[in-house]
């Protein structure tokens, strides 16, 4: 066929929701409204009465295939795109890591043939910078224009992935001159070390370790430092993750003054309590992200800050690796864990289920934290993050009576466990559209395999 | 004609702009998409090349045929929604002024009359609440369920308007549970009383001490006053009329809390500098307005409000007296003046010349700030604010290589001044459209009489 | 004798402690040094080994023989200094209320014959404004020569002793203008009214719903807009009695501004939870105190207050009214149950005990809280507040081995119960000088009748 | 003789000043008042009838005999301490820096082998932490347990003298848990070398550019970083040097929250404008100071902190280095030239006559800031800081009416410049008492060599 109609359904968008009809023609949106009267031929019609028309979810921060720690994560492009899809997602920013011995562009290849042909939807990169050789910002320009606009550092890990506050400052202002911004992994990292290393002697080695040794304030130190360095490089600054009432609180000082501040945080950071990590044996390491699971004064923070504006992106930081991987590498100390967890097919029906039907937060907000905000902020919009006249036809449509139950189990995501396991929620993903195709339906993908294509994304 | 086509046009919306076709249907909007080749039958197709379509403006702060320091605004609801209508405004929110010996509820009949049969476009009231007499609260959730779902507090003038801190407390409270919001205009009128008597005693009356018995302190204190007593009555809040560095500041703070706080500008505020004041002889009383014009610092926090989104609207204040009755009144003391100035037919294309064109905001946060959040704001989306399938088709197409010169001989503002005089601005608007009919012509108004209708507000 | 010397005591200042000798002649502080070997001739000496000897202390804010909500307080000028001197405190400032009718300089000179003859300790008065009648601020610069250096205002108790914020205004910029100051009781009492009226309404009249009548923003906002109005007025500002964390924060921006912005917190709200309240029967009216008492927290962030500098004055607020003239005024309604409590004897050995003895503040910094800031703060260093050469001999012999048991049956004050009834506290009190004069020994007064003087404080 | 009375003068301390007679004996302060009648024997009276008797100057932040960016600073401990003793200050706590292959215990011997014999007034002691070597904090305890009880590290001189954040983290715990203080010079080095790169390679080579690449930001930054991270470490902290308004808000704050921060600044930043980087050929090397001179509005924010407690130490930081051996080392490159400048001999002079005698602050504050605060903080009360009974006979007799005037030519300082060359000041510093002896008369030293002893200090 040659056209596509979705009749009856609410359109939602993050400026507000409508009945209409939504008309889909060669992979983008051709129209929206009043549609099913006009006289359409070489027409698919599909009947979304009762259902929620979405845009398809952005989650732009995720690692795939993606070596970390001394392993790699579980998911490459195949599994995690598959994953993603039947969860809602549409578009992923994933992150180039800096390889051993190999300059940013090198390594930035590397990982685009990681995803070419794996990925079955769209998909971008940020550039990791962990080691800032010499010569390594002559490439930014480069880089830029070739589609990948931002860039990644690191304010923990010395020894691995951590700059150290020049570095930092010459990547804030050479990226900032090419176009691109800098997004930001804030804890005081040098201060963790410490405060693990401590731990250990102590003989605390478990992995719920792991929380005590970055207390909020290592959060909170490194977001205001990094404010401060951005507004000496006159620079953009995307932080990511953001677990702290502080770190909000930061943010939203730099955002009163109109400074160009931006600030993401992840779904277990506002569905996770902290309790976890007193889980008996080696569980609490299904819970070593970072930064760790805080209490509920942070989370409600957190929700006050998405409310508030401050905070504009819900990401996953889907960062997988298996409990047995983690054990093999970690058991004896804790620091030795990967760090990170599942997330990509969970974030949206999560994030729909926790912040919409729970009352924290509209729909019309849900749908700007999961696509169109981070679709701007990324340099994605207008193809991505809206159900608007001319964007790419990513829809999903939600049946709002329908539930999902989440396991281990029948998660399309190739894990041994997931947080939210037996988590039952309101809200079911039927469809989903990319580009106009349908990829998935009630949670199995039916779409082609490595459909994804390669983003190139705006400058600022 | 039954249908409607604009074609070729640029439709911008807050969250974005996107070359489409708007198709009209019995006064609104049917379909936005590509539509030009759909076989639609019976429509009228205007070609809007290079044109922009924005959504038409929502006005809430005016002051139309009411009552005010001893005299009557000059504009009625004919002339003053005709200039709207001209300007490219096509909803109105104006003041419902509390009658002398008149219940609540009677005072805004008084006003509905005032506006019914002569307003050319739609409007609604704020209730004012100037004298909380035994029982008036009573009768706030009638006024409510009637789509006035919004109240008008001073803090200043003692003695005619001003509640004291009790009587906003209650107002507050009163409105919030009846599902109303309050507006308030906040100075600490004591302190300016007494500082503008000082200036007349030492023989200062003249229209310039106007500003000096009015520091950016008297705001400040009372906008952060009323925020603390909000918090109290656990009530949302609208300031109006915000003018000073500190005010945004105050307001920034209440929102990053996720408290219901919002807050309004205004055009002059934002385009006009304090030197005003020191115009010879009585020409400064053209700009006696409350509060006062201030100096850039001011200014340049505003339009940081603006972006930061701490300021979400921009109204006219709409308070038009002719300078030469300002002279009959208030030619020996300066505290006679009425206090106001004209502004309905000159807000939308001064802020998209000032703001868009000037590269202080853009093209969707001007849609944002003229249009989407007040009627948002104010109970009257989504059939206002915004160009979207099923919303009244309010649209105004504005030529972006036009130009439009402000003179008070040529406006439709029934008023003997402009503070705008002689400014030539980028861009000219077009067609007016509201609720489908073409209402104005390169501000000339082409519609039929008093076709405004009142609009029901939703509540909170 | 001619000459008193104490020696081997160790001597307190704010500053500093020693051991030395004390001299004292004609009522002053003749020496202080090893002096025990110089050959003084007609000299009483008297061993203090062991023993601290404190700066007298100074209570700035008491109310003796004072009508208040119709009744007067049950200490009148001889029993109240007395209870004072048993108590350590050898100076008092006691407000002068205004009384129905009469000017300033009326009021004022009635209650110097109150205490003319009676007091037995040195005495001076705040000027109380609670009705800033035409031509009030006239009489404000003899008041302020007279010796009367500062005056009092409300922000509560609308119809009796409230001052709108106008007349706030006007007292701060006249007393200014004069050399005095300003104290201000800070409470936002229009909102407090209506609380108060909601609870009588819906049943809750016992003495427990006093304490929910005034939360604690009713406070902050009080004393946020008062140190705006004081900024406008460019005049200084003392807050009596701050009982909140959101007080202590304000007051602390604002001194971080250098701003001439004072605070004063009482023994009471250091010592005493909220949960008295909850008392059964009317025994919460023993503290309906205004404002009341607070919880854990904001009582650490008093504590926090006074180690940082941010309130500087520790006083009684000595107020009392026998719990049965409570009882008979207020029974059936709490808002009529006079507010006060009695505080002027204990003072100094709760502060000393609580503060000194658990290790909230160095004893240094007790001297400060209780004798030298509230000497300098109000005009009375250097005769008062300091054991340094020059100053009257007003010096409190403290045993810190001794301890002493707070009881009603045993108090001076003239009350019918004390908060701090049965507690046990480490320190004695030995002997009280005042003027060189030994005045109370062992909580016994010792001293002559009616000995006490008016002191004319400095101007600022 | 045995005993030496000053009769007749004006005695200052902190809290207050009184005329009183000054007994001395053995080195010490015997007794303070009216002691002209009283019989003593074998004793020198000196008449100070008009004068002020001042505590000798303390001055907490020196460097003699340093070895500092490839030279040493000019003064060594005879020259040094002499021209401290001629201009009022009677006490010193110098800088035992770290020297290449030896421990911090090494490094402190070599520092006190420098002074000891040299010195001709009382010293100490910080020791600074440049290089963390493994086993470098076990020696913290022996350090503070010798006397020596404060840290000194840098933030910025990454290569040379900086700690990263982890390191700062360890000397905090450590110094605290030893009972020890930290100084920290707060500048964000690491930004700071990459701005003075770019002015290199720009061609801007001339000691001008050194304030430029030294912006404000990067000392407010570093001070905040360092407060949180104190926070971490539960540590005391104190800034040495501070230098911009942003500082001194950090440090309110923190202080205000009763958190153990505290911060000193220097007469230079006080006194002297940025306006002399403008100076032309290499005059501006004169100034060559770091953190650099600011503009007024630093400085009046910094006389703020003083007067508001928030900056309570007023130091020299004498390091001096003749503008030949400037012109030497950094003629070519701006980044050569030494970092600092003399100001050991006119701290007090300068602090009186531009502090005092120009309304800034009280003369009970000069002393505070010059004398006793930096006393107290660092552990040399009750011996060092006031003129009470029992402390080292340490006086300045200073008379208000004579005069000084500075000058390279006469100073005593081992420098062919001073900033203030030229600058005629109110005040005449006539005798200076160091533990009972006349060392200095009207700017000439009459004392004794190397009479000056190491001073033991308290820990915390």
């Amino acid at each position: 066929m040659t056209y596509l109609l979705l009749t009856g359904g609410r359109v939602v968008n993050s400026t507000g929701s409508t009945n209409a009809d939504v008309l889909v023609h060669a992979g983008r949106i051709e129209a929206i409204g009043n549609l099913t009267d006009l006289p359409i031929v070489d027409v698919e019609r599909v009947d979304c009465t009762g259902r929620l028309l979405l845009p398809g979810g952005v989650d732009v921060h995720t690692h795939l295939d993606s070596p970390m720690m001394g392993t790699t994560t579980s998911d490459d492009f195949a599994s995690g795109t598959r994953a993603a899809a039947c969860g809602g997602t549409t578009t992923l920013v994933d992150f180039a890591m800096q390889g051993a011995g190999q300059t940013l562009l090198q390594s930035l290849e590397t990982h685009r043939q990681k995803a070419k042909g794996k990925a079955v939807i769209d998909y971008s990169f940020h550039m990791c910078v962990t080691d800032l050789y010499e010569g390594a910002t002559d490439e930014f320009p480069e880089i830029v224009s070739s589609g990948v606009t931002s860039f990644k550092v690191f304010m923990a890990y010395r020894g691995t992935l951590m700059l150290h506050d020049g570095a930092l400052f010459d990547v804030l202002r050479t990226s900032s001159a090419a176009g691109g911004q800098v997004c930001v992994h804030a804890e005081n990292g040098d201060v963790i070390d410490r405060l693990a290393a401590d731990l250990v002697a102590a003989g605390r080695t478990g992995p719920g370790s792991h929380e005590i040794s970055r207390p909020p304030s290592t959060e909170v130190e490194a977001v205001r430092r990094a404010i401060q360095i951005a507004r000496m490089a006159d620079s953009p600054l995307y932080f990511v993750h953001l677990s702290t009432e502080g770190a909000v609180e930061a943010v939203a000082e730099a955002r009163a003054n109109d400074w160009a501040i931006a600030g993401e945080t992840c779904t277990h950071y506002l569905t996770l309590d902290r309790s976890l990590y007193d889980a008996p044996g080696f569980d609490a390491a299904k819970v070593v992200l970072t930064p760790p699971l805080r209490t509920e004064e942070h989370r409600d923070a957190l929700w006050r800050g998405l409310r508030a504006g401050t905070l504009g992106v819900v990401s996953s930081d889907h960062c997988p690796f298996c409990l047995e991987e983690k054990r093999r590498l970690g058991e004896h100390d804790f620091r030795a864990i990967p760090n990170g967890g599942p997330g990509v097919e969970h974030r949206f029906i999560v994030m729909y289920a926790e912040g919409v039907r729970k009352g924290r937060i509209s729909l019309e907000k849900f749908v700007d934290l999961t696509a169109t905000a981070p679709a701007r902020q990324f340099g994605l919009s207008p193809a991505k993050g809206a159900i608007v006249q001319g964007a790419d036809a990513d829809i999903v449509v939600l049946d709002p009576e329908g539930s999902t139950t989440i396991s281990a189990e029948t998660q399309n995501q190739r894990m041994d466990y997931t947080p939210y396991e037996g988590w039952k929620l309101p809200g079911l993903i039927e469809n989903v559209y990319a580009r106009g195709e349908l990829v998935s339906e009630s949670g199995k993908y039916v779409g082609a395999e490595g459909r994804g294509r390669f983003l190139e994304r705006s400058a600022l």
